[in-house]
């Protein structure tokens, strides 16, 4: 795998911090390839559900925008992505001191490209797969992103 | 359609309240009635995405919410209900001062519940349908929620 | 509604008789009208899984047929539509004399259609929702079907 | 990875074979292993759509059947299973000689297990990544299959 071009990697890094919700949860960009993104977000006590657990909707959160900057980092500044569908499987309760989500593109396309959605909870050095799912995104040529 | 037995209603509540992630976006369950729930958030800058407008992952976790409690409200307050899997089409941008989030119980069984999504983006008299999905819940059986 | 443009009508039968495996089933294009598709499957035994029903994979199939069939009625002549992705629930064991399968378009873009899919076994008088559905096209703008 | 039991074996076998759809479409169960089970179709010209391709309503059928056999593998003889839902993304035009689809078990529980979905289209030496899903599925305990 090629490293991704610098004006890219700024071009995603960019994106993502104007990105107030994920400010808003704590959500950090932690890593970008061609390809693929990793999003971390270390646990509080205002992301849980009634449980005390993470919550599906942050779970699902950092899934969908890891989606959406491992798509981008595949296509140039001068595009934009959309979302236009995403599914997702809730496989075990979400415990942990920080989720991370990765996806991975599995198909890129001149319009359409789906991505791979996963994501972990991670407990000091335990890590257990709390979610898989799926996303279409749908590029916006020559849109971009600001 | 009958009205929601009130310990129902209480149970419902209740463990709405208790989920902490909601009261963190602003969100509040604004109806409630046998198979079917509401859930509205006004808007905060601290909601958008990369462009101002409501954020997909804003979208989807009160989508999911919603249906949680929609299934919910056709159990008894001994059980407790899982989301097992959803999916969600982002049918437009979500721009308006609230979203607010139905979800109605397609089918009930006695494990499986499925419900169907819908979130609206309301902007002063005029409404955008934004987001529609599905979500399939498992019943835990004697499981109280607290 | 407005009733269908009596070319486009015959667009899309002529593509749906050219479908060799909707005939393999026994399929029919029941109804269509502008933004909605009917197709009709009557029993067979080669139509079924190990316990005598509808197998799960014909509801999906006439299903999806219905759908690109619904999202292509609110085209022209000229363009063609290709199924992105779809997901469905089966909600019920799939018995009857016939299953019917109903899409309407629930979101038409310029490039992305979105189509729910819904599937009732009928037996004489008596019909049972045995799935629901959605489905995300993309249209191939003067790309004709054939 | 431990050899699959000849007593499951034969269990999932004895279904696939009493599946009559699978065999009016011509599909074979060509590999059962404990949580991955994969299904091979020969081309033929009833199984296409309007342009001549495998038809998507068929990479679905075998994609939905693989996915059960790969649960099915999982469990004992005295157990059956159910697809509650399935979603797939159709990645490229299925042309080829043959279809293969394989689906492995991502997770499995006391009563939900989740199988990812893959379809490939084989023409001769090639190999096109055509479909990629997930399923979601019931265990029926003590509900034998036959």
């Amino acid at each position: 795998m090629n490293p991704l071009d610098p004006l890219l990697r700024a071009h995603v890094v960019d994106s993502f911090e104007r990105q107030a919700f994920m400010s808003h949860l704590g959500a950090r960009l932690t890593a970008v390839e061609p390809g693929w993104a990793e999003i971390t977000l270390a646990y509080a006590p205002t992301l849980t559900q009634q449980h005390g657990y993470f919550h599906a909707g942050v779970t699902s959160a950092i899934a969908d925008t890891a989606g959406g900057y491992a798509a981008l980092s595949t296509f140039s500044t001068r595009d934009s992505i959309l979302t236009v569908d995403f599914s997702l499987n809730l496989l075990a309760v979400a415990v942990g001191d920080r989720l991370v989500a990765h996806s991975s593109v599995v198909r890129t396309g001149r319009t359409i490209t789906v991505c791979s959605l996963d994501v972990y909870a991670v407990d000091g050095e335990s890590s257990t797969h709390v979610a898989t799912g799926r996303q279409t995104l749908i590029r916006l040529a020559d849109r971009p992103d600001r």
